[in-house]
Parts: structure tokens; sequence; C-alpha cells
């Protein structure tokens, strides 16, 4: 039977990804309040990132909960599996060579633990979006913590659910204290200081 | 209350990574038998378009299922929740950039017309990497024939679960009548004639 298919499989290694594009690769896992301004700064930051030749790609809700996870709801335990799906996903990006940003709101410390765990401790960047609730509040950008208030939304985190602040993150970025240029450059200068870029 | 934060945000667009990286970003969706050698062929066509300076990434069952997908089983609702998360990952990497390799049995016609629609049409390439059933079974790379044919495997694709060939592929490559490196050579030729690369 002719047949000259060879089962030796060699897989380009995440090592001479990053060689090739001249950075490591890691996930920044922007975590903290609706409002808290996740998104933004991860946007931010990624065009600093893109503008200087990195692999970059963020993962939000913008890409994530209409697709890979619209089959999950805001229940607990769909926040829990909302969340592994992200880091299991991250860890792709991160194999592929990039730098990867989450933005998402993850309250949960066994979540973000867990996915530290499963990312490993050396690739997982836990950045802390600090902002108080009364800013984000104040905020509102989708209205949300209105219709919380009014009980429209239930389970809405900081509100009628819980938000648990990171205990050590790697970085903490106060969105209210200083313009999102500023903090931007505070988690790019990180990735520096760290020689990850 | 001193808050500086802007809501616009501007997410880095697809065309402007297509841009820098040179080429167009796609998913090559390789469907076959097991032991037909989606992943040797996958892996033998990312190592040229990576040698030739390509953003890529592989998608297969090394990396997925005892990741993102390691909560699903074999039934026809977890294959099929199987190849819809895929499908989604898969659009996230075109959506960086990349040119993206998934290499699934994905028997079902129904599921990777699916992953067609929620890809879209233009972004997702079928390569049926086609070979017989006998030949597959001779090769049996991970012993799973031969254990579907002792009964001890229920519900394998070829022997007891169907698999559904491809109607009109974008491509089909034989990996049992050339070399593999023909055969990946081939997918590259089919890239470079329709200009993504």
């Amino acid at each position: 039977m002719a047949d000259n298919l060879h089962f030796h499989e060699h897989r380009v290694p995440r090592k001479e990804r990053e060689q090739r594009n001249k950075h490591q690769s890691r996930v920044l896992w922007f975590t903290g309040l609706s409002g808290s301004g996740k998104s933004t700064l991860a946007n931010a930051t990624e065009k600093i990132l893109h503008d200087r030749g990195m692999s970059t790609y963020i993962l939000d809700g913008d890409n994530v909960r209409m697709g890979l996870n619209k089959d999950l709801g805001f229940s607990p335990e769909d926040r829990t599996e909302n969340i592994r799906r992200i880091t299991e996903v991250a860890k792709l990006f991160v194999d592929s060579g990039s730098l990867v940003l989450t933005a998402f709101i993850s309250p949960y410390r066994v979540d973000r633990d867990e996915a530290r765990k499963i990312i490993s401790n050396e690739d997982f960047i836990e950045v802390y979006v600090k902002a108080d609730l009364e800013i984000c509040e104040n905020r509102d950008p989708k209205g949300l913590y209105k219709k919380a208030r009014s009980g429209e939304i239930k389970g809405f985190t900081g509100i009628d659910a819980p938000y648990e602040e990171p205990v050590n993150p790697e970085l903490t970025v106060e969105t209210a204290k200083a313009d999102i240029d500023a903090c931007a450059n505070q988690v790019v200068e990180y990735l520096i200081n760290e020689k990850i870029i």
C-alpha cells in the first residue's frame, strides 16, 4: 500500500515565535468593576504595543460574549465557566506568541487564581484596574448601574454581587488618578521593566 | 469628581494587523478521518508559512481537548459543541491577523457548514484531507481503530459513526498519493493563487 505519510510532527515552538516577534508572550489580565476602565485601558495599551510592532490581541466582552460564550449567562457557575474558557483561549494566544490582553470584571478571586494556575504564574500578569464604586457608578458608560439600582438587572458586581479585590496583583492602575494614556504607559513600563518587551 | 477616563475605544482593526503581517488572515479547516493526516499536514503547512515569516497558529486535539474543551466528550452533542467552540476561537485568531489551521475530524457536514457561516465564507477554507478508510486504519497512529474494531471505543468515526465527506471543499489533499511536503505545498500554492499570502 502506497503510503508516504510521516507521523512525526514538529510544531513550531512558542520560543521560536517569541524570538521572531522580538518580545515575549504573556497574558495581561485586566480585572476591575464595570466602568473601571478595563476595556479602555486594554485598548490604549494594545495600541501602544501594536504601534511598537508587537503581536497583540484583546479578549473582552465585545468579541467573547456573543461568540464563544454566548451560551453562558451571569450566574456564579456561568461566570466561572466564562472565565475558564477565556483563560484557555488566552493560553492559546500566549502559545501563539502574542501579548494577549483580557478585559473582564472577573470578580471572583478563586477564578482569577485558577486562571493564573492554568496559564502559569510566569505568563499571568494581573492588572487591577482600580476605581471607587462611586466613580464607576458615576461613569456608568453602559447604563448598567442604573439598571442594577432599579432592580432591572440582578446580581450586578458591586451592587448585589461581590467584587473581590486582587490581593497581590502584579500591577494596580488607578484610572481616576491619571489620564488613560498615562495609565496605559504604566502597563507598558511594567512590561519593559520586566524585560518582557 | 476627578475623572479623566475617555470611553471612546479604538480597537486595532484586523486590516491593520493584516497589512503589518503582509498577508491576509484565514481559517484553514482541515477535515478528514482519524489517521488521514490532518495534524501532520497542518504542522507541515504551518512550518512552511512560519518560515516565510507569517503569523500562524494551529488548533488541534493536542491544545484544545485537554484545555478549552476538556468538559466535552464524544457524543454527537458534545462533538457539535466541540466544533462550535473551535470555530469561535479560530474566528478570534483570524481577527488577530493570523492564518489559523484547525485539524479536527469534524465529521458532520452541518457542523462544518455552521463553522463556515460563523467564520464567514470568505475567511473559511475547507481542506478535505482525503484517504481511504483502509489506509487510515492501516496507519492507525494512535491505535484507535483497533480499539474501535474490538468495541473498546464506541462511536468512532468511520467504524460505527459516520464521516460525511465535504461536498464542495476549497481544496482536497490526498495524503496517500504524495509525500507530506508535496501535500503541504499544495495548500501553500492554493493560498498563493488566491492572493491570500
